[in-house]
């Protein structure tokens, strides 16, 4: 059978567990919807709960004895403490990995989520064989996962990696961070969907008041070449562009991953962000850096941690 | 005596030798002008001529057996080639570490000197005890030089570090890179003495035209109170800031060091400066990092190829 571990994506919708063999294969899944109570006990709970179903419905024989965690948050590693997380708010300041540990009654390794989809990515993805990338997720929000010279960097606070919140506007759109002008306040879902009013507005276009769109809907009407949608595209990749032209210059990475739900739009903004790639950074960084999509999908955060918990259990041989 | 090492820093104007013992104690110093010919050559024979001298001159025993060279360019370490020295074209493409070799008959170790001083300030500066910081060197131009884990950033070009050419202003001032509104051109003394022309002209103030300012009379009025040379650092503060705020959300530093010629302006920009990190970086990066002011001045290139040097002799024996 080989050693397998169990890895688990906490996001804000769904709690997603599998167990994960050495080689990446994901030998059982199992899911649930995430508590949205306040009590963080609950979500403790229903981790358990995935845990146990893994080890009674897959072929496992032998009880595993470690957990990877993704989690949608600002964690103190060396506590286990979850500082922040701004989509499961009774999380806030909870010791996360003592409780999980006494409830499963095994080891359990913390990551950020963006981080551990940036490892997953590097282990098995659009990153493989590479040394340093950068993985920008575009989803509601914009995370982001630093891995230089095969490690992803956390800092000592364990927050490196908020791409996201890196200005591109200094006087730009206020920011959920409580900062302005941050590129996911122009690449985000959320974005998308301000940003095409502000240009229909520019563009003295109506917009049918009655239905707001969504980031899918404006993708659609891009698509099907509606100025205003396709404008937005540009924009988003534009901004994007800029953003990643610095971190080339900065950080010299072998490729950059774009993931997330947002990723799908890739052909409506890939070009924009390319050329403002190869126009703002140095010419030998901008050769050198490979602009790939995500291909592990939803899977990334739970293969990143798997690729910890893996490299634990070799460490503890 | 103890091992010592000789370490250059290879300037635009001056080429500055040391010999430099294990603690890092400068134990002998020489220098000359750089040779402004068309022929690299007259470089390396420059740099072997001083530590000839170094030689002579010094109280060393032994023969010194390697040199590390601070280079103002952006470098193949591989093949210790020279890709681009905007300040010296005449060493464009030329296998620099090679040609020194030859001509000194000791090791020779290239680094960036923009890296080079942030591995000084690491080792003996004010960013010693830290294990992540980002050196911004505000010159004629803006360089860095970024350190996690104790290492080096170089990438796999070794171009990383770039800090000047990351963007904060997207239909900003052109930038010599080939870029427009890089920080560079917002925070060096270049851009200073630009800025303050511009400000003037908005503040509907005649400028002296029969004199071009230097930054440091821009400074010089600044601390008189002149309107215009306060707001100019103020912007430079606040941009200066931005920038470092993204880095602060993307790397979570333990330090960020000031250096160059244009951190001798610190009183006039650092509060603006502070007060945009605080505002835009994640409240826990933004506590735990230190701004400070470098502490080595001129000496922190050698000093940083000092370090390599001695690490390299460390490895060998």
């Amino acid at each position: 059978m080989g050693i397998e571990v169990l890895a688990v994506d906490l996001g804000g919708t769904n709690l997603r567990m599998a167990v994960v063999a050495e080689n990446g294969h994901i030998e059982h899944r199992e899911r649930c919807s995430t508590p949205h109570v306040n009590d963080p006990q609950a979500i403790v709970d229903a981790i358990a709960g995935l845990a146990e179903l893994c080890h009674k419905r897959s072929s496992t024989g032998e009880r595993i004895t470690i957990l990877g965690a993704a989690v949608p948050a600002i964690l103190s590693l060396g506590e286990g403490k979850i500082d922040r997380a701004p989509n499961l708010p009774m999380l806030d300041g909870v010791p996360f990995k003592p409780l999980l540990e006494k409830a499963l009654g095994i080891d359990v390794i913390l990551e950020n989520d963006a981080t551990a989809a940036a490892i997953g990515e590097h282990w098995l993805g659009a990153s493989r064989g590479c040394e340093s990338s950068i993985c920008v997720t575009l989803g509601t929000g914009v995370g982001g996962g630093i891995m230089l010279g095969g490690q992803p960097v956390r800092g000592p606070d364990g927050t490196a990696g908020e791409i996201g919140h890196i200005c591109v506007e200094p006087n730009g759109h206020p920011c959920g961070c409580g900062s302005w002008g941050c590129i996911e306040q122009y690449a985000s879902a959320t974005a998308v969907v301000r940003m095409v009013g502000e240009i229909m507005a520019e563009q003295g276009t109506v917009a049918d008041a009655t239905k707001p769109l969504t980031a899918k809907e404006v993708y659609a009407a891009a698509k099907q070449g509606n100025r205003a949608a396709v404008e937005t595209f540009r924009q988003m990749g534009s901004y994007l562009g800029l953003t990643l032209a610095g971190l080339v210059n900065a950080l010299n990475p072998d490729a950059v991953v774009i993931a997330g739900g947002m990723s799908a739009a890739w052909d409506m903004f890939f070009e924009e962000m390319r050329e403002q790639i190869t126009k703002r950074a140095f010419r030998v960084p901008a050769l050198r850096v490979k602009l790939v999509r995500a291909e592990l999908g939803d899977d990334a955060g739970i293969l990143g941690v798997a690729s910890l918990a893996h490299a634990r259990l070799k460490q503890g041989i």
